[in-house]
């Protein structure tokens, strides 16, 4: 991730309601996303207690800032806001390096 | 999280290999990490797929520069890299904002 990226990293609670229609919406969300000028990346995970962590990032404050007033974003917040989520954080930070680690592949034994 | 706050964000895809060793390194290493200098919270999720995302969240830059030269930290990864991680990913950030919300609880109805 290049210094000077900005990360949006969004910690979140789930409802246990609607899970069909949130994974249907987070999917559509994703795509949104990645079409969205200044788009460079996403990280997400989510546990079995309904704790979730996605990580998007964007090629400045402007290109993060215009996603989060985009129209179709703004409406699924509404939703979640209403349904999905019992409490999410949404916590902005530049990037100042980044590090990349990965098993060397041995073969198999 | 105040502005300046340092976000070590790290993401990680777990191999099958020992779950309990892991399970248990990961809470010694959250304790350790909540006792260590500058440490100012921690958000943490990894799903069914393996993949997992830790972000930790310090003072000062050098606060999570010595977080990571620390010797225990330092063991641990090597077992990390041997055992545990298929790759891992590391992004450190510096908060600039954040926003919180939380569902208003309305009683039982």
């Amino acid at each position: 991730m290049k210094s000077g990226t900005v990360a949006v990293i969004f910690v979140s609670k789930r409802t246990a309601v609607d899970p069909e229609g949130y994974m249907k919406a987070a999917e559509e969300m994703g795509k949104a996303a990645a079409r969205f000028p200044g788009y460079c990346g996403i990280h997400s995970a989510r546990g079995a207690d309904g704790v979730g962590i996605t990580v998007s990032y964007w090629s400045s404050d402007e290109a993060a800032r215009a996603w989060k007033a985009d129209a179709a974003h703004s409406a699924i917040r509404e939703q979640g806001r209403a349904t999905w989520y019992e409490w999410y954080e949404l916590i902005v930070a530049q990037v100042t390096r980044d590090y990349r680690w990965k098993r060397e592949e041995l073969g198999s034994e």
